[in-house]
C-alpha cells in the first residue's frame, strides 16, 4: 500500500501578525515545519503550533532559518558554517521545548526559504544543518528536496533523510522545479493538484510542463496554507489520497 | 562543614562585541549563569559558553532575561506573563541544545538584569519565570535573592530554591542591598570581599553599612566576572573560602 | 465653522505580515500616524505610507515607540529617558526620510502603544518625546490625548500640542476612556460613530457610560484602519462630519 | 599642495558593548563613518559620535550595512535591491537626525562590511546605495574603493564619488587588497603604514606585495580605530603626513 506525509510551513505569524491557518491544517496534515522564532514565530505562537500539533497527533518538525525576520528568512544570508550550525542548533532547542513541553518532541528538521535553497545546493550550508540537527539528537530526521545536498549530508552523516515533493508547483522536464515567475508555475485548481498528489504518491511520477512524465520520489507531500481556500485545496488532497487508497502518514513514527 | 556555591553571569558577548573573561571565570566558579540570547550571547558564545562550562565541571545554568539586547536586559519590559512564560521557556530550550552537545545539561534557572528585580518582587511575574522552568523540566532550580517572592513560587511549584548572597556589595541593615549608586555600594578591596564571603558562608552574616551583623542564608555567592581584575578578585574569594575550611561545590549534582 | 482632522495608525505591516488597509485609509483620513520600524513597519512599508500619504495629500506624523516588534509597541519598556528621546530622534529621522523623498515632511510625532501612555501620564517620558520632536525640528506637532502630560510638555518647550479624541471607543463620566476589556468599551455601530464625531467636532462633547454629557475638546479624532470594515466606517464618520458642516482638514498647514 | 582626508568607522558601539576609542580617533581623522544601527550603533551611541564630530570639525558619513548586527554587517544578505535602497534610505535619514541635533549633517554615505564588497562589485546593490544617497540629498557624497561598481554608479547618478586606500593593508600587483587571511595583509608597523600613507598622499602610489610601485589614486586614506594602540597609529600617520607637506582636510566642505 503506497503511503505518503502532507508538510506544512506552519507557526508563522509574529506578534499582532497573523499568517495562516494553523488550526485549519493542523486538522489535515501529519507533519508540521513549525518556524523558530528567526524567520517568524514568537515564542507564544511557537507554543500554539506545538499544542495543535500533538493535540492533532501531527508530528512536529523544526523549520530552522537564517536570522531574518524582515525578510521572512527569505534572504540568502551568507553566514559562516559554523555560525549557522550554532543558529541552526538553538532554535531545534528552543522549538522542543514547546514540543515537549505538548508532550510531543521535535521530530525532524526542514530548512526554510533562503536555506532551503541554500542547502539543497551548497555543501557546506548542508552540513551546517545536518550537524546541528545530528548533534540535537541523531535519530532527528531531514527533510528536503528529493535529490538535494541536504539529504545527502544527512545520510553521510547517519541521519534518516525524506524527500519532498510539490503537488502544487509546476516541473520542468528535467525534475527541477519551475520558477515561481513563470506563469502556470503555481497550479491552484484543486482537482488538478490532487490528481497530481495521487501520481506521487501512487506512481511516483508527475506530469512536467512539456507534457511528458517525469519521475519524482517523495515520502511527503509539501503543501501551503497561508492563501485563502489553502485549507479546503489541502482537504480534497487528502481525500483524494485517501479514495485512490493511500496511506496518509508521517514519516516520523 | 560549611558549602558554597560560586555563580557568574558568563556568555554575555554578542557577535564581534566580547564582554568579560569567560576562561578566566570557567577556572574559578562553580555555577555558570549563560546568557540565553535575549540580553546578550549569539549561538556560538552560547556553545563556547557551555563547552567550557562542562570541560571545567562547571554547573549550567539558564540566565534568562526579557528580550532587550538594546538594553542588556536591564530595562523593566511589562510582558504579560504568558508571553513571558513562553520568552523563558523559549530561551532554557535554547540554551539546553549547547549544554547537551557540550555533554552537559541546563540545572537551574536565574532571572537576569531588570527580569531578577522583577521575580524577586511581582508574584505574576515571579510565577511565570518558575512556569517555564518547570515545564521544561521539574527538576530545575531556580536561584535567586534569599527571601524574594522568585524563590518562594518556586518552593510554591515544587522547584528546588536557592538562595545567593553578594560579597561585594553593601547590605543595608534591613537586608536589603545598597544601592549602587549610592557611594561604597560596591566593594572592590580584594580581602574585604574574601573576607564577607567567608563570613556568609561560615556564619551566614554579614557586617551591614551601620557595622551591625545581620543574618544573610546563602547557598551560593554571586560573584562578577566583566571588569578588569575581576577574575583575580574571585580566585582571592575561592581561596579565602578554602583556607577557611568552606566546600565550594554547584549546588546541583 | 467647526474643523476636525481624522487621525489613523498606519505603515504597521512588517515584511511578509499585512495589517490594516493603509490605501482605503489614506483616502479618508487627513492625518497618518506612520510606524517607524520600532513596533511596526519595515523601510520599505514607511515608504509606500509616505507616497501614499503625499500622493492623497494627507499630513504625515510620526508614530514613534519603544523598540518591541514581537510586542507591537504595547509592552512598557522602562527605558532611560535619555535613551528614549534618542530612540525617538532616531525614528523620526528615519520616517522623514521617506516623507522627503515623497515630497512630504514629517509635520508631528504621536506615541504609540504603551508609550503614548506612559508619556500621558509620566514626566519624564513625555518630556523625553517632546525633546526628540523639538531637536528634530521646533515646527513639530505633538498629537497625544487631551489633557495628557505629554500635551503640558510640548507647551512647555514651544511645541504646537494637539489634543485628539476618540469617537469609537466609551467615555467615563471623568473624561477618561473606559477600559477595552470593558464590554462596550468600543463602539461599532456605524451611525452611533458617526453621530460622536459629530458631536466632538460641533459642540466639543460626547456622551458619557453614565449617560451623562462631558465636555472632550479634540482638534483631531482617531479612526482605526485595523479591522474589517474600518474604512467603510471611517468613511461614514468623514461624510456625517462633512453633512453637518464640519470641515475636515489635517491640523498642520 | 596634496590633499587627503583620513576616515575611519565610528560609533560601532551596542548598548552595554563597548568598540573601538571613538573620543580618540575623532581627534584625528578628519571624516567619520558613524554606523546607523543596522550592524552597530544603538542611538545614543550615534548621538554621541555625531556630537564628537561636530566638536572635532570632523565630517560625517553614514556608514550604512545590511541588517546584521550578530554578524556586525560582514554576513552579504542578499536584498532586493529596492528594499537595500529602502534600508540605506532608513539608515541615512536617522544617522542625520543626531547629525543636525549635533548642528552638522550627514554629508556623504559609505557601506559598511558585506555591502562594501558587494557594492563595489554587484551593479544592482551599488545602485540601491546610490539611489538612497541621491533620494535623501543629492549633494551627498559618496566614499567608496577607487575604481568600484560603486563609484562610478555615483557618477552615473551625479553624486560626487571619492576613493578611498588603505595605508594598512597589502596592496597585490593588480591593485586589488590582499586577504586578510593571507599573512602580511594586515601592516602594523608604524612607521611603514605612515609612509605608506604619505607615499598615497604626495605621489598616488603604493609597493605592492612583490616590490613593484602601482597607482592608487585617493583622496581618502581609511585607518582602524577598533585595535589597542590604534589612535596612536593613526596620530602618526597624520603627522608624517603633515610632515611631508600634506594638506590632511576632509574631502566635504
Amino acid at each position: 500500500v503506497p503511503v505518503v506525509d502532507l508538510n506544512a510551513d506552519l507557526g508563522e505569524s509574529f506578534g499582532v501578525w497573523k499568517l495562516g491557518d494553523d488550526d485549519g491544517m493542523l486538522r489535515v496534515v501529519t507533519s508540521a515545519n513549525i518556524a523558530c522564532g528567526f524567520h517568524a514565530g514568537d515564542p507564544s505562537t511557537l507554543r500554539a503550533a506545538c499544542d495543535g500539533a500533538v493535540s492533532n497527533g501531527v508530528a512536529i518538525g523544526a523549520q530552522v532559518s537564517y536570522p531574518d525576520l524582515a525578510g521572512f528568512g527569505r534572504r540568502f544570508v551568507d553566514m559562516d558554517p559554523r555560525e549557522l550550525r550554532d543558529a541552526v542548533l538553538y532554535q531545534i532547542g528552543a522549538l522542543d521545548a514547546f514540543a515537549r513541553a505538548a508532550g510531543g518532541r521535535v521530530s525532524y528538521v526542514k530548512p526554510h526559504g533562503a536555506l532551503y535553497h541554500a542547502a539543497a545546493t551548497d555543501e557546506r550550508q548542508a552540513r551546517a544543518v545536518v550537524e546541528a540537527a545530528r548533534e540535537y539528537d541523531p535519530s532527528l530526521a531531514v527533510l528536503g528536496r528529493g535529490g538535494s545536498i541536504l539529504l545527502d549530508a544527512a545520510v553521510e552523516r547517519g541521519l534518516a533523510s525524506v524527500a519532498e515533493a510539490f503537488a502544487d508547483r509546476a516541473y520542468l522536464p528535467d525534475g527541477s522545479l519551475a520558477p515561481r515567475s513563470d506563469e502556470g508555475s503555481v497550479l491552484v485548481d484543486t482537482a488538478t493538484v490532487a490528481r497530481r498528489a495521487v501520481d506521487i504518491a501512487v506512481s511516483g511520477t508527475v506530469r512536467a510542463t512539456d507534457g511528458s512524465t517525469i519521475r519524482v520520489e517523495a515520502r511527503s507531500i509539501c503543501v501551503h496554507g497561508d492563501t485563502p481556500g489553502a485549507v479546503r485545496l489541502v482537504e480534497s488532497v487528502r481525500d483524494a489520497l485517501e479514495a485512490s487508497g493511500v496511506g496518509v502518514h508521517a514519516f516520523v513514527a
